[in-house]
């Protein structure tokens, strides 16, 4: 329980140089497009459960290469149109158990928790939704599944999965589609900076603790797993470095966070050993949001704000979006 | 991630010898009568918070001496009386902030959360509730305060807190008081059990992974915190064995058990390092109920079933309940 | 460093219930039987490199469902047809660089090496083999990919492989095709079990400290990963145990093992924490061989004996293979 | 084994900005004055043990709020009046039995060593002094019990008790009042730092590895325990930061320092990984004694100068006091 | 903090079967018999430091070879006959500083300390004794030093020290020849269970968790070093076991301690992960002494008894030998 | 797995004042010249094992003293003189087993390996080579022994043997004596630069993240041992400090790297916690070679390299030497 990076007065001056890659965004955009040329369906199947004061509905929507991916819609009875809170998860957790995601629902919003594709396997309640693609050579863990090319790399898929969530529930009756926010943990907070700025459909960015910026630090520098994945993977193939900096260029949050310009709302912990801050830091500064804001936990490690950020953001989305039921 | 104990069928078959010890009713009618004859407030106030589609009040009873304590009552929005579940906490945290706990009351309970005097400063959202009874020396933690006594040992306070909060509970016009169940997770699932035992009100137990029970083996055989505060003490206090075993006696769950008729439904982890499971048995078999099942988590350590056992417990309340809302 | 498991007397007699799955035969016939028709070709290159006294040459041959599996070949310069043996290589690791594994080829023998799919990136010099086959949700490492059914198991590609290896090695010119031997370390180990349980080319199987087996009793108490990975799976999905412990009794080198008839020379250690001894006297006592060896490492981990153990093998090899170039 | 903070450089310019908070003086002036007012006995019981070469008395002396505190007296078999050496005890510790402290009655000095309230019982041979007074919540261990206020915080009571021990060995006939130096290790080196700025009866002053100094650097960087308690109890009451450090600037063995002009003999450690070098120095340097000394330890960790630094008091107390028996 | 070992029912009954060496007498008569004749001077030279109480003399005495080997002695200031503790040391440790041992003396008693030949640098304030011989190939550490023969072990010379030393007390003027205990912790015991069986000068035996007992089970099963050091060695040197075993077994104390008549107090501590308790049973189950006795603290690891076990020491004494100064 | 030390940028930079000890070459010259003196015969002994393919023949020779000491030739079969590989081996292991380094023979070179006098019982195959000489109290392992002074050091001993082994390679009919390197990992590194600064047979020097350089920076940086040996001597005799690091200068690679002028190849890792990269390039900065270069392994710890430094040096010499067969 230490601070685990630069201090505060250093993390507000950190701007790493962290160049785009070429084609950045033609790489995206033909990624989303073929994603919706492959088509699917979206499915919602009301659950027959204990929690009575809420409708909870299984979903399956299709996302990257059309693949389903399976998710929960938390809400309240009625079915007039309302705002709404995406959710991603942490690393290697699911969607979980119908009755884990019961905050922003009680709140009044419509919730939507999707599962992380290959995951849901490692903590919590589980997750059901496959990953039908191969990879190469990879060390054990996600990290570096399909790193030799962004086309092959994972979160490839993970981040398409995001955006084609956003696509599906933008059209769900009981949603406002111009107040959607995104949010998540960890993980849950990378894939949520890569919706906001890949999804026209984002309003709103609460990434809490988020993974997956800033690589080139995060890789050589973070005490604890799961960016140890990439540095194991780069300690075997010593020949290979520049070539996965370059991969994982196309899926750094502190890249594309200059595609963002909803507002924004970061949390960030100062003992973090999983996540450092200046990995925070460096998307946070390179967002192009004119309203956003960073919560800083000093004390806290990996946990972060937990329930003193969820309530924070209740009140900073509630200042944005009004009452979710307009 | 090993099984930590004996063998299911060993565990099926132990029964270990843990006397009564003198004077055991006497010391807790004349406890929990102590604490009704010092009076006290209940009070209840509803939240203003995000929470739209359930009713929060924050809590106050008296416990212990009159001590206040506090929690929350979180329940659907109607007034209708319906069956209550009373959750207690485990080890080290506290009633957390409103929001934390909404499974229950999404279920159609009402649901009351206890806080732990003097604990709610270890994880999650903390708690707010004083312990103001000093005691002798004692090693870190809470299981070794006041431990030179049954009288002024700190689970007294504990355990008479439940039993005032059961009292308070019965009078709420929402509750059915003929349909009170308790549950807790580890400290919570010790102080389900205590309560099942010393309070009338209580129609159903539910403890899971529960700490608190055969302090003759937990103390020399759990690997973990925080059993182990008591092994230090002893590691010290090397000539108080015997007086130390002597007051744990008055508080071991697995002693307590016995006087519980009530339906019972345990859970237990094979892999727990922190309340063995050969404990969780002691306590389960020496149970006075002939309505009682136990859930078996093999490949599970102190997290023990998590969501599995809730849908599991909704289930079963069910059975023996009914709709909440008769 | 102390002893694991069992006592050494009590694992002589260590033969536990598992029952063979319905199938078995069947299920592997047919899987070999679509590899083979799916056919690919042998390529083996000669590299250039700075080993000057033997032969290598970069392998790739074709493996379960003709997917191209990369290996080396280091033997002698002359093209007489010799004894070989066929290596399989440790968890997480590859098949490594040239000049790594020169000590079989300089005592004469054909040398041929695995890459082990997906893997080689955890340690060493790296491996270069696709796993081109999606899974369902797992658990980070390789041991719960695609764990929801025997067909769709990793491993199953795993053993496929090993056994379309022994189909190109025996044919290679310069290999004596009825002495050909499997051996390996730990996963290497395990896949040796398999082939030889699977190929009717092996006439000789020196498994070292082998993996994958017994994995009811292994999942349960082994303390050190990578067997963890299938409890931390189940610890998560409570509900599917029995599933996958039927999926993974399909794998299990110790049901396996009584398809093996050919010559057998074992080693396990005694204070191995990854592998515990009683699984590999498991395998070793359902062996159909009747020539068949076991080396007891009293005071060594899962390094087990090491350098001591190939010079054993080596004199127990040509004990019955007589010299490789005969 | 590493340095675990600045450099030795750096730490000579060390001079954190920790502002005195309000009313400083007056609180420990009305503090000392009330545990005064309470008066109480103090009572010195001769020991009939073993040891026969010194006298050991029994101990038992009125400290904050009156409550009878425990100690030792040993020293010389004569009572003409000699320097004395009060000891205070780490973390954790108690007075423990007779016999566990001879080295400065060996030297022939009068010794007195001071329980800690509420410890004795986490290491060594124990303590028998009770804390009567309850907490607010509280993480495990000491260091946030009462926290919520100067008034209700725990080391107001320790410090007091140090302050009316001095009062009471300043009494004793075979004590020289002039000659009266305090001690301690870690959590003694930080009680004697109070004891030397609230008591006017402190001629030297010889804190070792001095615990309790520059709370807000210590509970941001120390690796390990107790500091860590305070980090803990921040990382869950994340909205109390401001109230905490404002509680515990009042207990700051580098705010309290300034008020010492005593001699004094520091010793640091640069391996310490439990009181950081850079807080010993934060007091040091405050310090308003002119004739001061710091013994720095660079390759050890807590331990410190252990029998090294033991000679090294001798040595310079001789210097300053001259022959304990003048 | 748990059982590391049998339950005390089953150590009670504890009796290995460890075979005496063929010659072990013969063995140990004649390398005490060399060392007498390698003569050498005992030179005692008073200190001049702070124990003004006590005597100090720095101690060089004749050991293993004629080697000079140091120690302290502390004793009351006058010189007539008393009762004499020889202590020995723990592993790692050494004579440590003038004043680091009190207790004996200031009871009374001439206490004479032996430093440990080529230790004394790995905790405490050090020792200063050469061990000028040197041998084979060995594990860090001392316990594999000349393992390659009974007649090149090191702990044949620290043996032939502790012998040689007890030769040197008997014969200072300020002992009573009559009434010599020695006593140690850790290995320290172990050296004390050598001595008694070795040395015709020891008329009371008390060892504190002796460590140097039943080699064959204490280096397959004790968690932590030091015994690990021959574990580690065999596990390098795997064709050595046997001559391993019977080198160990001239210096097992569970076998020596046959030799030993004089009255005998040993304590064990049932959570003792360095020394097991088994070990120290399997040595006091062997002892030919009648007047025996075993203080169990059943919660604690190696630390023992500590101050509570001195106690009981000095008590256990002065029954047996009446007041040290007759 | 982070970066344990300064940036590449730093470490470019870093080159620390470590100064040259008094007479430092008339210390080892009258060193190696009496080791010369005391003479010794070299034997050869073919061994009849399972290597076919190359010769492996049994050395001893002469080393401080003339003690004898072990190593292996490994060569191809003809005799022709070629380019000699001379390596020294890693902290506590020894020269292993015939077969464990196959690979400069099979690249053609005369291979010879070293044993380490006293070592080779922690890892590996083991060695089986005496250290004859006592020493004075030192901490366990290799690094504190005979630390009193520069002439009892025990790498005064090491380093002469691998000079006297570069006397006897020299002298071997089947060696190009113009053309011998040395090389080893870790302190098989620190030997190497050490060889290369005594030995004028040294014509190339490749040493792979080498122990034993800059003494005063890694004794009080690196997290792991080996060098913490010194750090924990030091924490005991703490008196001793400006005494150890005088002995240590004589030893120190980044003092003796002055003394080399032949091409130099070294290797260094970022992650390394055993042997900082700042001692790497303090030693590589000191070089008087002008053929330098050093490859660095961002990711790696230790390990380094591996076998892709392996490939790297097979080029890099033959850039240098040519083929080996000339």
């Amino acid at each position: 329980m230490n601070f685990t990076d630069l201090t505060l007065e250093e993390l507000e001056d950190y701007r790493p140089d962290l160049p785009e890659p070429g084609g950045l965004d033609a790489f995206w955009n033909s990624t989303i497009a073929e994603a919706r040329a492959a088509g699917g369906e979206v499915v919602r199947t009301p659950l027959d459960g204990p929690i009575a004061e809420l409708v909870i509905e299984d979903l399956v929507f299709p996302g990257f290469a059309g693949d389903p991916v399976r998710g929960w819609v938390i809400r309240p009875k009625d079915a007039a149109p309302r705002a709404a809170v995406v959710q991603f998860i942490g690393y290697g957790g699911g969607r979980g158990l119908p009755g884990e995601h019961l905050g922003w629902a009680s709140a009044g919003y419509v919730h939507v928790v999707m599962d992380t594709r290959g995951q849901g396997s490692g903590w919590g309640g589980g997750g059901g939704t496959a990953d039908p693609h191969g990879s190469g050579p990879a060390a054990a863990g996600y990290l570096t599944r399909g790193i030799e090319s962004p086309e092959t790399y994972y979160y490839r898929r993970v981040y398409t999965d995001a955006v084609r969530l956003l696509d599906a529930v933008a059209a769900f009756p009981e949603v406002d589609a111009s107040r959607i926010a995104v949010t998540g943990v960890s993980q849950g907070g990378g894939i949520s900076i890569a919706a906001a700025a890949l999804s026209s459909h984002v309003a709103a960015v609460m990434p809490d603790v988020p993974f997956l910026c800033d690589f080139p630090r995060s890789t050589t520098r973070t005490p604890l797993p799961p960016f140890t994945e990439v540095t194991k993977y780069l300690s075997v193939h010593r020949d290979r470095v520049a070539d996965v900096l370059a991969t994982l260029s196309y899926f750094d949050g502190a890249v594309l966070a200059s595609r963002i310009s909803a507002p924004a709302l970061f949390s960030v912990a100062l003992m973090d050993d999983v996540v450092l801050p200046s990995s925070v830091f460096a998307a946070y500064h390179r967002l192009a949001s004119t309203d956003r804001e960073i919560e800083v936990y000093a004390h806290n490690g990996h946990e972060g704000g937990g329930p003193f950020q969820w309530l924070r953001q209740t009140s900073w989305l509630a200042d944005r979006f009004g009452a979710p039921l307009a």
